[in-house]
């Protein structure tokens, strides 16, 4: 397929050191993106963290995730997502886009699943996300809408070890969700939650929303709008860009 | 062109009694809807409130609207938006659209703002609009990220008479709402505000955001969500669809 | 008892399809009330929802309301009292009754349940009431009181069909909230939960109010102060009145 | 007049030691009070603040008021009203009083204003007022609905001294707050700006509460509520009474 | 050791009318106080209340609570430090030391505990405590970091009876609060949870902060940041001081 | 003078890529610190963003601040202090920190700001810097004490250059949060704001605070807690340690 056929190029970022998800995502990707979007995964190279479960990881990963958003935006990328729950970076990608529209798991499910019922509760792997999690819940204004994180006790790369495993844990989580903490709506809190989605909301009844598909949806819904309107990031304060002078001075993103 | 060149088909409801409006909305939403959308625009027979400005004029037109959806999802509608920025009756339209999405106008604004900016401000007509709205805007949880309601002192039918004037106030209201109350983005308060986005957004270099081509959009991107993925409003709970045999037995919606 | 016996005159709305509950919530209101206050009770004609369990079903009735909020007016009604717990369209009321108070269930009832305790909990019928009702809470400003909701797994209809079970349902569920939840008053959280707070709350120890008595008082007590004091409604921005030469060239409420 | 034709007796507790404002307000009182119901007014013993504008001067009149409410309680008032904006030991007035019904300014103010309008204004006399209201303003849970604070630079004991010169200040303030904050409620912020409310409210067209007023119908309304519904403070967590074995062996209260 | 040894003296103030609790505390406050610091342990003549579980038991001891802080400041106390978890009279006992800085048992540990984890759990006596502990988290901005009150059904004085007892049900208690509620740090509701910190923490792994500890601490902290930079109470509102001359003409804290 | 007589030892990080600051901040530190605590400056590499004012600008240096945490706490330091008012990776920072306390500019002055007074304006060099500012201040709690954000109109190398003239611009701006938005304390903004507080706050009579001293005594503080009682950051959930052996495996603070 030719490169002309598509009218607009969307980034996929999972920001960790290994390429092992690019591969499954992309094929994925492939059967939900819209028909005139090209989607790219990247990852980054093998040396550094292969989970961002710590923040700490998160912080190692920074400079290379600023640099392939900058990359992206000179290549002509529409939209850039940064492919973690936890949502990295998501106002300094912001600044460095100028063009590009920029998004993420977390806010993109969250905002949709606002829309789609009164309450959620976002299923996790690990205790430890939710603090971080939460502080981003109440940051984009969903406070009220929680209905409660539900833990699994796996790591990030347990999720695609046993498929019929994780989906049974999936599944108990989010029935318990909907039927005790009184959740309208689940969100798959991680973006290597990915291929569950579907029977476990054929199962539970509720909308179950996927960390990957979301934001892929979430970036051609803003990319449509920027192009058609202008609707892009506001540049006067919180997104502003740095002044181009700094950043050849500082040799900043090369 | 022939309807079989339509993958999904949006209604459109001005929910007063005049169809004054319908058609420049019509031309309006031809030059901004996908390719493959159909847009209908309807308004409500003429005997009611030609404009929404006070609470009691939409509880006037409910049963009006309750009937417009229902008869809108038989239809085979993908989706309606309710055309009026105090969001009217939005839950129990939620209830009446087993299949169908429904969207209105602060709501898809008020998500869309806070992807783009920090902070917004609202260009409303009157000062009696402001109270319903501030409740939807902390209903939807957008309470920390309200900058300011800018009130024009003019009401829903000024708007459209002379062209001129309304978008000098309006371009006043921004560049205050942007300059002394720290506004990153501005949303047109009222539907009747089409028209005037793009040269004041040109005007105050942020993004101001149109109440009529926004929820538009917001419609075509939620259709997606449900045609794909099946991510509708969960019917579980606060969109619970009333059951049909009440709905006949008491000729509710007829 | 010839009229002239009564000072004030409050109109009771079962905004329902059916005048079932209206005769004895009468001759409750008769042993509640005032000795100079006239109680009428009303409720709509046979045509349309019997039960307003539905958002959607609400809206249905909304143009019965305004009109009986507006000839209540005009009637020289005192007061107007909504009947349903959704507090249903009370701005809108608001608007419509320039001299009259209204008021409505949960309104009164949590007002008064801050001033008696620290913490509430709500009795309802079913989990769909819940969001519409929680809405509520947080609008009026209890959002940091509310201690739960219990849901009974009843209907509307349901609550006076079986008055032993009924209360015995009641009971526990109160027991529930006030031994594990911490709530310190039990609201019931339906207008037609009628009849049972006097033996629920001489069992479980704590105020459980009634959501019929708690609004009519209320109402008396706002008549008083309105007549005494001129404090009604302000009528400068949310509940301004619409003006009368549009009510009368769109024939709005005949 | 004789005893007997009182149903309901309310103490009302000007909680400093002078007397000068005892005989005006029961007065005011007077007109304005139920027919069935004594006003009774008291002050403390001529030891002591004169004014309680700082904390520790509301303080140290405590252990009289605790002595007041006991006692009042033990004469069988029905009600006790703490008057003091600041709405001083209300929790603990209400511990102590097993049957009585207590309340106070600000939150009899803030329940009926926010009734009254969608949002409030209150007019106070000193900036150094200010936290210590705003804290017991979102106690109450009214904060979304708190326009402004207007300062008037006056002390308590001023707002007597120049009606004419109080009342044009308190107006410029109340039109101020309508104009400018967006108030649609003005609530006189201290028990000792009685006698404008009237002339004030006349003047900007919105209610304006007196501090005075307010409380009492409410202790009124709570009377009524008490007496015929059981309804009264909740016992059993925040304002459970001390054990009456303590009381006497620490000689407490007397 | 003589006086001039220390660079600062801190007052604890027991403030209740009982001694038994002042031995045990100074003795290990001399184990946790800076080399520098004197601390001197007070508590109030024997008639009045021996705890402050209700509030109004609270409230019979403030004048004797600010003339305390006075004196304190007289003598040149450096700091104030008002021993009970209610944080009683805190603002109050801020305007009345001009110098001196003053605080108390909840306000620090809810600040510290904020630095050291996401959420805290607070381990309470009896359910009455909880509701006016609750609205101090609340005031103080926790609200969102609140993970749960445990009671465990003890009063003040049954803390020091059986050692072994309360160890274990607070240990039961500080377990269920970090499995069950979510809690990152613990803090120990009440000054006479004392003697028990230490080894709670070891067994249950997260900080556990003891009520007695953490003000005394917190107070020699702001000692410093006064004396070196000036950092003491803001005086030009909340916790401005009262005129002298009020004080000696109504013979105030003597 | 030698290693042995200091008892502690503070790592202040300068996170940009110039040390101009570091020796004045250093002297600085003399000045402020306890006689037994040792504190180092350092900042980063000359290549890199030489101030943060952009958030992508501190992503590109957070490996190296990483780095810097951990390699603090090999080297045996007992604190350190992320020195921008962004409070950067704080979260991430104290994961890295096992055994060290670890605190920044903001949530120092926050929590103390809230001690001192009941509301807090924050002085910044530009409108770029406020909303993720804003963000912090209502995660850590004190969105409802916030009075204003002052905006100098200056960058983060401006503050130094003209030191009198950047005093009476702050001077300007502080007397303005006090006088206009009702600030009882003022914050200095920004770490290279150092130097001015002290001619300040004489000049406006409230507490002004450094945005370099106070979470330096703040480190002390918890340095002394951490050492004394073992109240260091909880490392259960949201201040997790990363396991080491993926630190060894990726090679990650290499």
């Amino acid at each position: 397929m030719s490169d002309s056929q598509f009218h607009q190029k969307i980034l996929w970022i999972n920001p960790v050191a290994t390429d092992i998800f690019d591969k499954p995502m992309l094929e994925m990707f492939q059967d939900v993106k819209a028909p005139f979007t090209r989607v790219d995964v990247v990852s980054f190279p093998p040396i550094g963290p292969k989970h961002l479960e710590y923040s700490c990881y998160e912080m190692m990963i920074m400079p290379e995730l600023m640099k392939t958003v900058r990359r992206a935006e000179e290549q002509g990328y529409d939209a850039a997502v940064i492919g973690c729950f936890y949502d990295p970076a998501l106002r300094a990608a912001r600044e460095v886009a100028n063009k590009m529209v920029v998004t993420a798991p977390a806010e993109s499910c969250l905002r949709l699943a606002a829309t789609l019922g009164d309450t959620v509760s976002i299923i996790v792997g690990r205790r430890k996300w939710v603090p971080e999690m939460r502080e981003n819940v109440h940051k984009y204004g969903y406070k009220d809408k929680l209905a409660s994180f539900k833990v699994l006790g796996m790591g990030v790369h347990d999720f695609q070890k046993d498929h019929e495993e994780t989906k049974r844990q999936i599944l108990q989580a989010a029935q318990e969700a909907v039927e005790k903490d009184g959740a309208e709506v689940v969100v798959l809190g991680c973006t290597i939650e990915f291929g569950f989605y579907q029977e476990v909301q054929r199962r539970v009844g509720v909308p179950v929303l996927d960390a990957t598909i979301a934001p892929l949806k979430y970036a051609e819904y803003l990319i449509g709008l920027r192009n058609q309107f202008g609707w892009g990031h506001s540049k006067i304060a919180g997104f502003e860009a740095p002044p181009e002078q700094e950043i050849s001075e500082w040799s900043l993103f090369e």
